[in-house]
Formats: structure tokens, sequence, C-alpha cells
């Protein structure tokens, strides 16, 4: 099989990963923060050691801030939930995924006022479009660092520039560019940051994690037992407790941290380059093939490693559906279909309701990979009227 | 190390957990339900196992209304903060766990109305307090199936008897029993049923669930992607994706699986007589420690596989911390002491706020291990005044 879709999962992970988690589980399960044992000690470790895993790579002062969530969709939740009330503004995008619009539209609900900018059919968002939406009552700007569909990258300083003059706090979703596109958290002052653990991080499903800033106070989503403060029936003033109610996920988090380490140790510029340079490939080939329609801009540093197209042919095309089968079925190609859980997002590029096959290269896919991928789509292609 | 700590995470786990969480990640750890590739089915496989053996183990009808949830906290939370409304009233009772206790009290601070029933010192509750504290505004009894400090089991078939009668639903909190008490959904008519995946379901940490029955209907907590009705701005309609938002956990769902597999396989009875058996020897050996405060009913068969004690002395007897902190240290026993996010339960019982020591059997200890933990309690016990 050649694994094309890492932009939902990424897909082997290091061998550390797996050994980590395998171990945690097997010898480290006890219950952190809970219990004085030495098994109890060992998980609390797993966990400490993680937290700064994730704190060296995305350059986070302050460990304790990073809550350990059980994917990306609970941190943004977190997030949005946690700061946004009725009566106060939103400002985000159009290219956002369902785990920003559908919170956002259930606080909308709720009478929250939410203002989508609308980025270019390319995906880029205009910094100036997000400065001029942000009114008195704004308490929030919440984009994407990187469509999950097109790839575009988000100009994230300047978005944070100009939501800063305005004292207004900015979460990031990085849920397609964590571990591959360099996030300097501090150094950019960003003020939330939500990033899922299986995908560019190479942690097992089931982690993640949001970054609260110093300056930002949420209301928690979950209540209850944090072997801390126990007498109390309320949460605990203090981070990471704070946020991080009932059991965590040990040997998950524990694989999170290892997929960090990974990221550090053959440096994240590495993983990029290699990144940008199957997509670079990906796209000159499939440029090539008759009847191909590329989405999103073409410099493939302007973009995560994500690649979305569809045949159109001369005449009707082929439905993204059947190229996914048929890649899968005949060439033994992983790619996803349909519209990625971002309906905005096909919107601006055109593509929506029939959506598009996407592509996602990871760190351990190869050029050959990718010239069977081209070889496949242009195979399928021929078929198209 | 003689672990007696399965109370707060069950230690070692079934060799075919590991394995199959393993195997998982591995191979089959691609998105379910969000691509159609080979990876992607097998997730959905992997998922789709796990769904149905926790639905045979629990005997409930309807697999498709088990809500995967990273632990019992976020089961209860989506239980609670799902159904309750300010104004509403909920029944519960002072044995519960923070994770019962923070919810309700973050939603009486909206506006909820919260009436904790006491039990008997030993932990009994009374169905018939229960009945006596419904009103017209009741919406929800919330009971935990055993206190996780004391052990005692809740008659749960004469509580929702009870509270049916007045049209009202019940919660389960069932961290303690799931796994090792029999539940049988169906039977008991059971609306809602937390279980933590990690306890004696011998699941991985970082899952559990929420089964939620039929005739009720919860408002989501999480809102994002579900790979399902991705056109739309707010949750589908239909179970379970209306309650899974985000990437599940696919290796520690199919670990939980496993888990499942494992109790079927082996016999439910079996493992609840090993453990009955276990405790029995427990409390007789404790009882013969002069200077023991064993807390709890006497009959093994009416608590779950909890011991909990103080060493009392003639004197002033020793702190639990103490205790635990030798049974780790000089016996390489593993225990946990405090109030175990249970304050309610502490007071009930007369330990708060110094706690108590607890040790809690699970189906991989022998008879040696409890041996050796009276041989140990013993020895302190010698040391208080």
């Amino acid at each position: 099989m050649i694994y094309l879709d890492n932009a939902a999962t990424s897909h082997p992970k290091p061998e550390a990963v797996y050994r980590r988690v395998d171990d945690v589980l097997r010898h480290a399960s006890a219950n952190p923060g809970r219990a004085g044992h030495q098994m109890a000690v060992e998980a609390d470790r797993a966990i400490f050691e993680a937290r700064e895993s994730v704190a060296r790579l995305f350059n986070i002062k302050h460990p304790d801030r990073i809550i350990f969530t059980p994917n990306a969709t609970a941190a943004l939740n977190l997030a949005i939930k946690g700061l946004l009330k009725p009566g106060e503004h939103c400002v985000t995008t159009a290219m956002e995924h369902n785990s920003v619009t559908r919170p956002l539209k259930f606080l909308a609900q709720l009478g929250a006022e939410v203002d989508k900018v609308q980025p270019s059919p390319k995906g880029v968002t205009d910094p100036f479009s997000i400065k001029a939406a942000i009114k008195t009552n704004t308490t929030l700007v919440a984009v994407t660092h990187a469509s999950n569909v097109i790839g575009t990258i988000t100009p994230i300083g300047e978005i944070i520039e100009a939501a800063h003059a305005r004292n207004v706090p900015v979460l990031l979703d990085a849920a397609q560019t964590a571990g591959s596109v360099n996030i300097d958290v501090e150094g950019l002052g960003l003020d939330l940051l939500a990033c899922p653990g299986h995908k560019c991080l190479y942690g097992p499903q089931g982690t993640g994690f949001l970054y609260i800033a110093p300056s930002v106070r949420l209301k928690p989503i979950l209540y209850g037992g944090t072997g801390s403060r126990s007498d109390m029936d309320t949460m605990p003033d203090f981070l990471p407790d704070r946020y991080e109610a009932g059991t965590l996920n040990t040997p998950g988090i524990a694989g999170l941290g290892a997929g960090c380490e990974f990221i550090v140790s053959e440096g994240i510029a590495r993983i990029r380059s290699h990144e940008v340079a199957l997509c670079k490939r990906l796209m000159e080939g499939l440029a090539g093939v008759p009847g191909m329609k590329l989405y999103g801009v073409d410099d493939p540093w302007a973009r995560a490693s994500v690649v979305s197209f569809n045949i159109i042919g001369n005449v009707e095309g082929m439905d993204p559906a059947s190229v996914g089968d048929r890649l899968d079925s005949e060439f033994g190609i992983a790619v996803r279909v349909g519209i990625h859980c971002a309906p905005d997002a096909h919107k601006t590029m055109g593509s929506y309701p029939t959506g598009a096959v996407r592509m996602s290269p990871g760190y351990f896919n190869t050029a050959e990979d990718i010239d069977k991928a081209v070889e496949a789509v242009a195979e399928i292609a021929r078929g198209a009227r």
C-alpha cells in the first residue's frame, strides 16, 4: 500500500512511538498524579516528559500550560467554548474545518457573533481582511494554520500582529502543520494553539493538546477528578489540572512525546524540506495529466503537505469518490475524497458539494510513491470523458 | 511489586490487550469513518468490533448508542451537562466521585438544583431515600454503582424502579464495577451508563464510554468533524456520530474491545468470584491486625473490589499517607491513599479530611499477594501508638 492520507492520520509512525506506547502501557500505566507508589510516579514522569517534549518542539516557555486532550477537536472546543460568550464576536475564515465551524455555530445559536472572512479561491487569507473584521466586541480570532483541503498556509504572524493591536487573542488550529511546519509559540506571541497528536506529530490517535498563554483564562469543558484539591467541588485554579479532569491517556501521551522527540532529533526543517519536495513532485506530475484540475497555490513552500485535485476531463470529468475507490482497489493507493469535513473550504475552492481527491504525503513517503500515484491518476484519467 | 491499585487503573492487562493496541496502532490506525481506503476500513472495523464487544458484555441492544469517550469523566460530563438544564433538579448521593460532584456543582452555579442523598456510614444508599428526594422538576438521578473509596454496591435495580415510576432517567457511574460486577443494561432498563475503559474492563488509559438509551436525548459537549453530514455546520442527529466529534482513539478502543472479549471469555462470574475471595481474605486479614479501622460493609459480595482502612492504633494512629509510603518503599506494595477524589464519601465514612489507605485487588492478584499485604500492614501497625 502507498499511504497518502497523512493529513488524516500519519502512517507509519517512527518505531520509537510504537515502542514507547507499548512500554508505558505494559509498565507505567498507573494513574499519574493520583498516587504516590512507584508505578504512579513513573506514569507521572511519562506525562511530564511528554509535556516537556511538546514544549521544546513548539518553544513553549510554560509546559504546564499545555493541556493534553484526546484530539484537536477537543482542544478547539475547549478554546472556543471556554472563551467566547454570548454577545461576543469571533473572526474566523471560510477555510475552517468543522472542528472550528461547528463549535462556533453552536455558540452563535447561543448569541455569539461569528464573521467568516473570505479567502481567495486558492485559499489565501489576507491579514488585512481579518483586521478589518475586528469589532469592539471581538474577543477571538480563530484561524487554521493550513487548510486541510487545499493546504494553503495562513500568514499567522501578520494576523497575530493585527489582532494583538486590538487586544484580541488568536487561536491557531495547527491540525495540518504541527510537527511539519515550524511554530514558535513564544516568538509569535500565540495565545491559543490547538494540535492533534496523530498527524504530523506522529503520536497515536487519541492524543492532542491545547496550549493556553498566561494571558488567557478559559472556562473548563470537563469537570471531574484531578487528583488535586480533591476537597473542593470546583475545578482547581492552576494548570494543567484545571483543564485535565479524569485519567489521562498515559501511553498515548507518552507516544506523542516520542513523536515530538523524533521530530526534534530529525530536525523539523529536514522533515519540511522532504515533504515540500514530495508535494512539488506530486503537483508537477499531476499538472502533466490531461484534464486535471489542481487546487491551491503553486508554491509548495506556501502549503502544508496536501494536494487536492479533480479529474475534470474534457466533458464531465470523474466523481472524486470513484477516483479514490479505483486508486485504492486497483493501485493500493490510500487517499481521502469528499469534502473533508470542511464544506466552506470546498465552497471557496469551487469544488462543493462534490469535493475533491486529496493526497497528503508524509515524511515516510518516497519519490517513488509519488511517481506511482501520478501514474495511477494518469491511468484513471485516461478513462475520463 | 504487588499492585493493589486496580480501582485507579487495572494492571497488568491481559496480553491480548497489549497486542491488540500495538497491532491496530501499527497496521490499522487510519481514520475510521473518514475515508474509503483499505486501512480506513480496517480502522472502522476495529471500532465497530469494539462497540460490539462492549454491547455483548453489557447486554446492550443498540451498539450504535455506545459513545466512546477518553475516560469515564468525559462520559459523565456528557451525560450530566447534556441532560440537566437550569431550573431542573438532580438527585445524587453523598458517595460520588468528583467526576459527578464537580459537573453537578458547575450546573448548580448555572441554576440547576442538586440534592445529595446521605448513605449510611458504611456507604449503603437506601433506594427509598432516592425515591423520596425526587420532585416534580427532577430530570436526573445520578448514582455510583459502587463507591471508589468504600466499595459498597448501590441497589441500582430498586433505584431505577423508583426513578422510572416518576419518569426520571438514571445515570449509573460504573467506574468501579464495569467488567467485574455484572451490569445488564436491557434487563435493568438503564438510561445512561458511564464506564472507564482502563479499570475492570482492562482497556488502556484514554478509553471509556457512555451508553445512551433510545429514550434519552443529550446536548453534545464537543462539536466538530464526524466524517458524516460534513455539509452541515451542526452535529449530525444520529448516534454515535452526534457525540463522537474528532478522530477517535482507534488503538485504545480496540484494546478496550480486547479487554471486554477477555472478560466474556473468562466469564464475569469467575472474575467476580476471584475478586470477592481476595477481598474477603484481605478484610479478614486486616481485621486481625490490632488497631485497625476497616470501612464499609462486611459482606465482600456487597462491595466492589475495594478495601479501605486506617491504622488508628491505641492513641493517635498513623497518617494514611505515611502508611502508603511505607507500603511502597519498604514492601513494594502499590496502594492509593488520601481522599480519592471523593470528599463526600470520606465525610460519610468519617475519614475526612485525612482520608484512608485503599487496597483494590484485581483479577490478576493472588492470595499470596493479599497475605503479603496483610503482613506488611501488620508490620507497619506495630509502630502505631
